[in-house]
């Protein structure tokens, strides 16, 4: 059995997914960016998994080891006073054994709730075949509610929403896989790709479940998508490529005219320092 | 004996403090950053220990252990084709003999060269005593070169050289000092609050040897720096601290208008892929 707090982190977030407001996210990589966004006053914080693989030297898609990146998630965890949800793509692991062991050691890390997906592979699109994902998220299911911590699983498929040709193929494809991961027991339900208001309410009226939308540029405002519906809100790895759009302007301004202007809307060193000095440690 | 690879590496980063350029460097904190900086075109990369320290959780000042700052060295190091100048604070351990032994592990995690400083406490202001400080620097250029690896020392006094009142008796002792670290086999000499150009007139005549100086908003510009000699100009934890006041805007925004416009100036998902896939591993 976990933790009391723990637990209570775990429903908490879980309440997220049901308040007249959407849960927003702004998806982070590392300890210092955890504490940023925590500081500006969201209730609870999600690692994106591109962002984290980066920040740690590897492309996106499961190059990381799940070793690495529940160290990352565990660094960031013990320093926060939110719930943290952690990005897992596809489990990182196989067999089914494996994955009930690594649910336990994401609970160990101290994150209370995960994405897992259904794709496996982002250069070809190859899908986990349905029966299996779906036992997937049962199996995370039942191995979280068996350690105590009954963690919120974001259950997301890969069906390309975003793929014009063959979009209601495609739009069929999701619900069905949606729906059968929201009875193995999934909290949320992420279509990647669905950024248009019209597939998005297809997606709410056919899913009656809490659903997450990956948002960002071109995408409905929150404002939007809340009136429609949407329970999640996350921007997945742009956060961070945004953070390192400032550092190319930073080394661009440094080479080309050797002053300082991209500097100056820095956080200062005394309000850095109070962030990770006030963490719990 | 070191890879000849790592050799060529420290003295390839040795030269570039006397070529006809200033060396600038633009500090990261984690794999994604450096190889932004990389990709920009410089020459060499440092890291900020007050950086690396905040995105893995600590304060600043030796706050982290050794252990995780090496690793993290490490895992930048080994993605990266241009040289890696690590700062490491004060040595993080207080006997000679692991002094030399954090030396041959620096070299391990690919590094090939350092900053040392003589402060010991950020709040007090506490100094090491100018024997052993000056002893510290020789013990890391022995256990280097007896390592077969040249690595550069970027030896740095904590002489608050921006505290105004008494600012004739900091120069002189910070002269001393980095003369005394000079001697004991530094390369670079680094007297951290210097920003005034008359202070930094009197550092470069009186020490004969390259200096580093701490730029950013306030300083001269990289081009100033350089017509007045300075061979190095490095930016801290600022690099990090801008980013995370663009993290900050894009947080705010989400908050209260619910809106993106602060991610348009993202680098692309492809873009960092394309970073992340070509380093080597």
């Amino acid at each position: 059995m976990g933790q009391p707090s723990q637990r209570a982190k775990a429903e908490s977030l879980r309440a997220l997914h049901h308040a007249p407001h959407a849960l927003v996210l702004v998806n982070i990589w590392d300890v210092a960016s955890a504490l940023v966004v925590q500081q500006a006053g969201f209730r609870a914080i999600a690692t994106s998994s591109s962002a984290v693989s980066s920040s740690l030297g590897y492309p996106d898609g499961e190059r990381i080891s799940a070793d690495e990146m529940l160290a990352a998630v565990e660094r960031i965890a013990r320093r926060l006073a939110v719930p943290l949800t952690a990005d897992m793509e596809a489990g990182y692991v196989r067999e089914p054994e494996q994955l009930a062991d690594l649910v336990g050691r994401l609970i160990a890390a101290g994150a209370v709730g995960l994405n897992l997906e259904d794709g496996t592979d982002p250069a070809t699109g190859t899908l986990v075949p349905l029966a299996e994902a779906t036992e997937r998220v049962r199996i995370v299911r039942e191995a979280a509610d068996g350690a105590g911590i009954p963690i919120v699983i974001n259950a997301r498929t890969d069906v390309r929403l975003d793929r014009a040709p063959d979009s209601e193929d495609d739009l069929g494809e999701a619900i069905a896989r949606l729906r059968a991961y929201r009875d193995a027991g999934a909290d949320c339900l992420f279509p990647i790709g669905a950024r248009k208001s019209a597939t998005i309410a297809v997606l709410i009226r056919e899913l009656s479940c809490p659903i997450n939308i990956l948002a960002g540029v071109g995408a409905p405002s929150v404002h939007e998508l809340e009136t429609m519906g949407v329970a999640r809100i996350s921007l997945g790895g742009a956060p961070q490529r945004a953070t390192l759009g400032t550092l190319v302007r930073i080394a661009t301004e440094m080479r080309e005219a050797g002053t300082y202007h991209s500097l100056e809307d820095a956080l200062t060193h005394h309000e850095l320092e109070e962030l990770t000095a006030a963490a719990p440690r």
